[in-house]
């Protein structure tokens, strides 16, 4: 199996691309080779400096850089020498099983669509994300990749989502649910009420209702379907009150020499709710419905987000995702079209 | 004065309501009169049992009970002799000049549209929440009374908003924010981009443009708008991440005895974060749009969260909160209108 990095994607590339593809070699290397794509210069000089070894990787010179500040589209179509579109291109070329980029989210979304193509009945991947969960991790989706879905897209997003679930998080049975603004089938616009209707009827997945905001961060269910608007919101919301309480319990803990003694006796847990919420340790995100497995790595990974992103890929290509997504999808055109033939009847 | 109050409504009715309408007597009195609306034998019987003086409150005896399983319609229709319907009924005819309940959010908002009526240019009132915010409370509105918005809907929210957090928040120059997956003009769904656009141009607001979804907790906007399914999704998301974490934090000391004695350490800094996160302390959340003002205290409302519901519907009418919001819908109307004039001309 080959899979393909994206060395110069991301804040902290290539070092910490490199850092975490020679972790992933060393950890989980068998059977497994690696292609750095990215400035071949800029690579050797970097492990060099860092005592970092390539061995067993390959590197393939790509000189131009795709930025946050590219227009996607544009760096999508035009940069075709940048280690994005290299990467994707030698992906659709069977070059490659996998790629893993922690660069542009957008690029590598359009990117994807155009280069590698969606499997059939997906017009647009769907950008997923492991989100930290109380009870266990979940999968939410979409993140922002699609900000406006119809109820077929929605009801695709499920199918999608419970195959990765059960595929690459090991969830034999995966629950999926739909956020909406109550429990109730009658909650929400018509399209979240018509994708409620689709869900239930949906023979590939087990649907288990909708799920209220408030209940979402318990990690009660496996996949969390919305739309990439609402997505976004779960997505961001999230990490962003977690940062304003940890910032207000930080503040607790400064007060005085008592409260600083405290925080020693309790550093040990704090630490451990900082890893349970750290985007790194719950994985890298898959674009899912594209006829390759591409997994985004968080922008701002260090070695281990890559490493595990890596290993995500790696997966997706041991249990043929992207195949059995199809399969699964064209399992519900064909439930769907008897369905449909049987009202007709 | 007269504020009319809801006896009968909440998951801790009357009790709760009668300490806290007892308490706003005693607090702020001056010049208010309280009106009690419910079954007249319970409530003096619960006075009594209990010890709360209803001094200088006048008691209005109904006899219906509008429960969270009613429908909302059926209920704002018909239950005419519950202490809903008849509070609303009392403060369109002029016989109270404000209404305060905890009772079933659906049936408020359905009651207040069809019996006190909106002002010219709402459609259908706003549910806003006062919301805890890191720097400082926002108001966060639509939070679930109109899931599907228009673009100019979306712009009459952000006048009604500015107007609440002036008048009642005591906000001098709000702050106005749209939810949206990204800070440029261009971000979001054909909605969302219109609804930016007439924002900016909005001559009666301070717009501060898009605000992403982990900025939202910081507190550092005075209101944020979106569409009442987003708006749900934020208000109970926030809810569920706080509630998540803080029970990982207890977990951690409540792990040995050593942790135990740390968390005496810091129990003082930890009330004071549970105080912010505290939707009785932030307050009840206003219909804004209505022609006089109703607050909604939280369903779970204790003693406080009533009493500073009173407070709030005290301010609404000391300030005009109605007129003036009316007033700044037909400038911002006026506005267009010449806008669009000077586009045709």
């Amino acid at each position: 199996m080959k899979i393909l990095v994206d060395a110069m994607g991301g804040d902290n590339a290539p070092l910490c691309v490199l850092q975490g593809a020679a972790d992933a070699v060393r950890e989980f290397g068998d059977g497994m080779e690696l292609v750095l794509l990215g400035q071949a210069d800029v690579i050797e000089k970097t492990a060099k400096e860092n005592n970092i070894s390539l061995d067993g990787m390959e590197v393939i010179d790509c000189r131009e850089v795709v930025s946050m500040h590219d227009d996607p589209v544009k760096a999508a179509r035009h940069k075709t020498d940048s280690s994005l579109v290299r990467g994707l291109t030698m992906l659709k070329n069977g070059e490659g099983d996998a790629f893993v980029s922690a660069g542009s989210t957008g690029a590598l979304h359009v990117g994807a669509s155009l280069i590698v193509r969606t499997v059939k009945g997906v017009k647009r991947p769907a950008l997923a994300t492991p989100m930290p969960g109380l009870a266990q991790n979940y999968l939410l989706l979409d993140c922002g990749a699609n900000v406006e879905c119809r109820a077929t897209t929605l009801n695709a997003f499920a199918v999608m989502g419970s195959v990765y679930a059960k595929k690459v998080m090991g969830r034999p049975d995966p629950a999926v649910a739909l956020v909406n603004n109550g429990a109730e089938d009658t909650k929400g616009t018509p399209i979240y009420r018509e994708a409620h209707g689709l869900m239930r009827e949906n023979p590939v997945i087990r649907f288990v209702g909708n799920i209220e905001p408030r209940d979402i961060p318990a990690g009660n269910v496996d996949v969390v379907v919305c739309d990439g608007f609402v997505g976004n919101v779960v997505l961001k919301l999230t990490e962003g009150v977690a940062k304003s309480l940890l910032g207000m319990l930080k503040d607790v803990f400064m007060h005085s020499i008592v409260t600083k003694l405290c925080y020693l006796g309790v550093k040990g847990g704090l630490k451990g709710i900082k890893h349970k919420m750290d985007s790194e340790e719950v994985g890298g995100a898959p674009l899912l419905g594209t006829a390759k497995p591409v997994i985004k790595a968080h922008g701002s990974s260090k070695a281990k987000g890559i490493k595990n992103a890596i290993r995500q890929a790696r997966i997706c290509v041991e249990e043929d995702l992207c195949g059995t997504m199809s399969a699964a999808l064209a399992e519900l055109e064909t439930a769907d079209t008897t369905m449909k033939k049987g009202v007709e009847a």
